[in-house]
């Protein structure tokens, strides 16, 4: 061996070894760590839309999962017992005359019955916009994958519905390798994004509200693409909404009775409660209450049937209050407070849409006043609908929503006194 | 000694003992219990009107109590600084038009500053009711005693005034002997009898906050005789106050602009509170909030620097809740909500303030409704009032007070609607 060699040899064999220890170092990077330290008994495919599946892994939240199928209870307000709101309240025919709400306005069931739900109504057909799916299957985050969401929105309901098995599951909230909760709807996506926000940054308690804001959110078709879009760009207050709606020249339909220009709202379960509600405030969130904590021997976990708490109040409230009788009963105070307030709202909407009915119905109408008048119809009554169709009558967020009413009451008045003055007064 | 004489020698024996164990347990019985194991320095008379009296046995209540005159701070919406409720809101001269508090309407001081501001207001002169007395000074016990409440009351201001040396002070709550919490205010006294209750059977924390309602409660001044009468006979609720008053045909004062029949409401703190607030329904006092309990070395006592909650938050509310700053958050946004609700009621009221004005004007008018408008307008004052005269910007029950403020709102418009039909509409 030459003499002059020897620095080349040591220099191969540390590039050699360097090269090997990278190798070794990513290797030992990208191994999966098995999830709270139990390796999962199968693997789950990602976005895999059966939850069954999940289910070997997670047999505890699937079971539990399971009960949103069996569980149909109803509430003083509300639950998972189907009814009709329209018999409960046939003041709502009159209010959204002109849309299909007027028609058909049912209470829906837990989770699980998502797909039959969607499908067994009369609202929607073959020809609907797709987008009614975005909400109703764990098929989605699949889709919205290998569609794109764009292609997936434009697609119509009934061609759409052939690729859609599974109703809501494992895979609308959580990453499949990791389990951990992620944001699946673009829709949500671009909301967040829309207002500076990525939720990749937020704590795992913010994510345990913000997984339900896939869904219980106010939500519209963009015209012409059905694209799905959360109208939170002004941010979430009603205030800002209504803003975001006049500055894009929106509304859903035109009242049949009174011709205003009409803003169907969706429940808005996250913005109300986001809206420096009591609990939120203090920290708690809506899986806090909606999905408590179980035990399962030495194994403690997030209870998936997910569900009015007053139906489970020992685990839902009692968690944090040590006197839930106590609790309970506030919150039957706060709904009848805001139900009361809710009733006296509808009843002045209603004189509003039938003295703008009167006054257009007039050869001499003042045009300007009159479209005041359909204006101040269409404010009060998105407000009015923020709270009625919000699912807990006012206690996610009692004092706004009282507040909230309030404004609607004055802006539903107003209105029909702009109808008033329209007739020459 | 005769044999026969022995037994009435020992039953005569037996006469005297018993008589004697008898007196001796009557003299036990008697006995005054010293007030928790301490005798009182000195005797205080009953009805003491001086409460530096009282305060040689108490020096700690007494000392806290004397700061009542020191402290004058101000809160977001109160406190015990003096301000002009009419500078401060311009919209309280036309709603308050035709009665002295559109003149002068000041914020309060501290207790131990009743009497100086009772008698400097504009409000008051010598011929003035003495029933204005009835709230400011700890001679009233005292004086009910001797006048009887029906002369006290129907003596002058001036006049009574003479006898009156003392602000609101230790007579007014306690009783002398025993230092128990006693109502003293016979309208207080009347007014629960009149809901067959009586204040004798009240728990110790019911008294804690019932003789705060010594005071702190809607009054008025029964016409003829000015004697002190709280409108509570079917009830403390705004809806059972409101029927009262038309029961009985009683109005304050004619409106100034409207001409409608009103009536002015008056810190109705107790009424507000007991209304199923939450903090009620919780068991607390009015005391633990306004009066929390202090330690100086191993005694522990009640503050009687009564005052705002937020002016001591770490004892006033960190007694119960471990986060200050959270609850105190809190309380600002209930404020600006009920504050800005209240705003859209004051703004819809004197709407409805000059279209009654506006049609009264017209010889046309149709008279009855006129008449009706005006009536709604007392309606929605007198519950708009319950919630701004009531000191706490509806913190004491916050979603009571944005109840009544959108059933105000409601009543306000349709006085509005009304007067715009009058005019033949």
């Amino acid at each position: 061996m030459k003499p002059k060699a020897l620095p080349f040899i040591l220099a191969g064999i540390i590039v050699i070894l360097a090269a090997g220890l990278i190798w070794a170092l990513i290797y030992i990077r990208n191994i999966q760590t098995p999830l709270r330290g139990v390796a999962p008994l199968i693997e789950v495919a990602a976005m895999e839309p059966d939850s069954s599946v999940w289910g070997v892994n997670f047999p505890n939240q699937y079971s539990t999962f399971l009960l949103t199928r069996e569980n149909q209870e109803r509430t003083a307000y509300g639950g998972s017992l189907p009814f009709d709101r329209l018999e409960w309240n046939p003041r709502l025919v009159t209010l959204f005359a002109g849309m299909a709400f007027s028609v058909e306005y049912n209470e829906d069931r837990g989770h699980m019955w998502s797909l039959e739900d969607v499908r067994e109504i009369a609202r929607t057909n073959d020809d609907s916009a797709g987008t009614c799916y975005s909400c109703k299957s764990a098929d989605n985050p699949r889709l919205w994958a290998e569609m794109g969401p764009a292609e997936y929105f434009s697609t119509p309901f009934g061609e759409l519905g052939q690729q859609i098995d599974h109703p809501i599951g494992c895979a609308n909230c959580h990453e499949t390798d990791t389990m951990r909760l992620i944001v699946t709807n673009p829709a949500l996506e671009n909301a967040l994004q829309a207002q500076g926000k990525d939720w990749q940054n937020f704590t795992r308690q913010e994510m345990r509200s913000v997984v339900c804001a896939n869904c219980h959110v106010e939500y519209y078709f963009e015209p012409e693409t059905d694209f799905l879009i959360f109208p939170w760009q002004n941010g979430t207050r009603i205030e800002e909404i209504a803003q975001y709606f006049e500055e894009i020249d929106f509304s859903d339909y035109v009242h049949g009775v009174s011709g205003a220009p009409m803003i169907k709202m969706q429940h808005p379960e996250y913005e109300m409660y986001t809206a420096d509600s009591t609990h939120y405030r203090a920290g708690v969130a809506c899986a806090d209450c909606h999905m408590p904590y179980k035990r399962d021997g030495a194994s403690k976990f997030s209870d998936h049937n997910v569900r009015s708490p007053l139906l489970n109040p020992q685990a839902a409230c009692g968690t944090c209050h040590t006197d839930v009788e106590y609790v309970t009963g506030r919150v039957g105070v706060i709904q009848s407070q805001v139900f009361s307030t809710m009733v006296l709202t509808e009843e002045a909407i209603i004189e509003a849409i039938y003295a703008i009915e009167a006054a257009a119905s007039l050869p001499g109408v003042d045009a300007s006043f009159l479209e005041e008048a359909r204006w101040l119809h269409r404010e009060s009554q998105l407000r009015w609908d923020f709270i009625s169709a919000e699912n807990s009558m006012g206690f996610h967020n009692s004092s706004e929503a009282l507040r909230i009413l309030a404004v609607s009451m004055d802006l539903a008045r107003q209105a029909q006194i702009k109808a008033l003055l329209a007739t020459g007064e």
